[in-house]
């Protein structure tokens, strides 16, 4: 039954991270055709922003290893935005030899994820992106930045929210025209969600700029996403099937499905575009090309294997 | 980090259906020395309210047919609700043989499940728990009504939402002190949610009157909880480590699992009372019991098997 709730967007854009970071945390490696398919599928389906796939170097991401031969491989997109994550200048060539015209950069709100993910400091990743995203911005590009472990951090525990709102200010100064709030452990309830967004807006990124990444980890992904859009972001990161998980249990829970995100706007009569039952079935036959059920609640009602 | 969000209610009773509503739904028939130390052990994890077992008759559920063993198996609960279903007068007389103190009735919004579930009409369902209301109360039972299908049926689709409060009044008039508004089959989503307590209240069931029971089958079951509380709702119902899925597929999810919803309140700064690592370490102990993973995420993320 469709029933709208007072307060919330009358449309969403589902931002899809699927194909890429999705498919880099999971343990399988695909073969290029596979996701290809998977990419067409889910535009097929009517996911209109699909993020393909990274430029990192292949020695850290094995999985993404192929990022030339999946965008050669992939139809034209006809005009709907496939952005490719971008770590630093040699992966902006990449992109650019490669005819991509939105990227992403990959930020951290603390010392330590930059450091284990970046081997760097948080201003020297800042420092790292800075001509990155002048020169893509000067080519044209249209720049997403990350901004990672916004909710917490598996080493340094809570991470304030003037920390997050200092680095996201950071990123958005550099030039990028959207920032995506990731929590990406999962560990963020509804309030600390809504601090956050209420900060940002409040240090001038307003929520037309914003878009929110959640991880299902602790089952939170849902009820954060809808306060999310109580306090007015628009754009939502979801990844079909909710691929993503950390491979250390069979049901391990990774991105926030996209299925079990549809759900919920369908029923809010919020239009996304999607085709739910396409999406599902899409994401049961790629579970069983990657060997493993799809966490996403959705999928496991509506395309039982 | 415990951030509030401005709106939601102070204190939260959960009132846990892991052994009632969680076990008679698996397919596993567990011994009555496990449902006893099942019980304790979440009485232990701090769960105050726990629906212990029902005494519908042994031919339709199995799995709760040891009910008068697992009572006297049961350590005394020190004046905390320990309420058991009730289907009929002949429940009753086995509920007050037993001294039960707190009993709930289940009935259905809709005519199909009626048929299904109670074998009759919504009007003979009523007819039936009429005299077990009266009796109850006069031997100052407390008495909850749960009404199932509030928000869609697998046979009549949706379910509008004045046919709801219509069977809510008539079990309330009955007598009861508390109604639990059941999605039994997980299909709500949050305008959904909020219309029909606002239904309620407006007819004059006050939000201290009412649960909501939610089913995290399509993963609503969080995201709809939330919407309850900003409504006003303070009362609960979970199931430990999400028990009471369909068997159909080994993740299949069923009630809202009491992990997942702690996570959320201790992060919104409302206390339970629960111990979470106690509490998720006994789902992870329950579920080696029946032989399928916990398809609580935060069962999953806390105590992996």
């Amino acid at each position: 039954m469709e029933v709208p709730l007072p307060g919330l967007p009358e449309r969403v854009t589902i931002y899809e991270v699927g194909p890429r970071d999705g498919l880099q945390n999971e343990k399988a490696v695909v073969p290029v055709e596979v996701k290809a398919e998977f990419v067409a599928r889910l535009a097929g389906a009517g996911l209109r922003t699909i993020e393909t796939t990274s430029f990192v170097h292949p020695k850290w991401v094995p999985q993404l290893a192929d990022a030339e031969d999946l965008l050669a491989a992939l139809p034209p997109s006809g005009g709907a935005p496939r952005p490719v994550l971008v770590p630093n200048e040699r992966g902006l060539d990449r992109a650019l030899a490669n005819g991509v015209t939105e990227i992403a950069i990959f930020g951290s709100a603390t010392e330590t994820f930059a450091r284990r993910n970046l081997n760097r400091t948080v201003d020297e990743s800042i420092a790292m992106f800075e001509p990155v995203v002048a020169r893509a911005r000067a080519e044209g590009l249209w720049v997403r930045a990350y901004v990672s472990m916004v909710c917490g951090d598996p080493w340094e525990g809570d991470v304030p929210i003037e920390q997050v709102v200092s680095v996201s200010s950071r990123l958005m100064d550099l030039g990028c025209s959207q920032l995506s709030l990731g929590d990406t452990i999962g560990v963020g309830t509804p309030g600390q969600v809504t601090a956050l967004i209420e900060a940002h807006v409040a240090a001038g990124i307003g929520t037309d700029r914003l878009a929110v990444h959640f991880h299902d980890t602790y089952g939170q992904a849902l009820a954060n996403t809808l306060a999310a859009l109580r306090a007015g972001v628009t754009t939502v990161d979801a990844s079909a099937g909710g691929l993503g998980g950390c491979p250390y249990a069979e049901s391990a829970t990774g991105n926030l499905a996209t299925e079990d995100l549809v759900w919920m706007l369908n029923g809010l009569g919020i239009d996304t575009g999607v085709d739910l039952a396409k999406l599902a079935a899409t994401s049961q036959w790629m579970a069983g090309r990657l060997g493993r059920p799809s966490p996403s609640r959705v999928v496991q009602a509506l395309a039982p294997p």
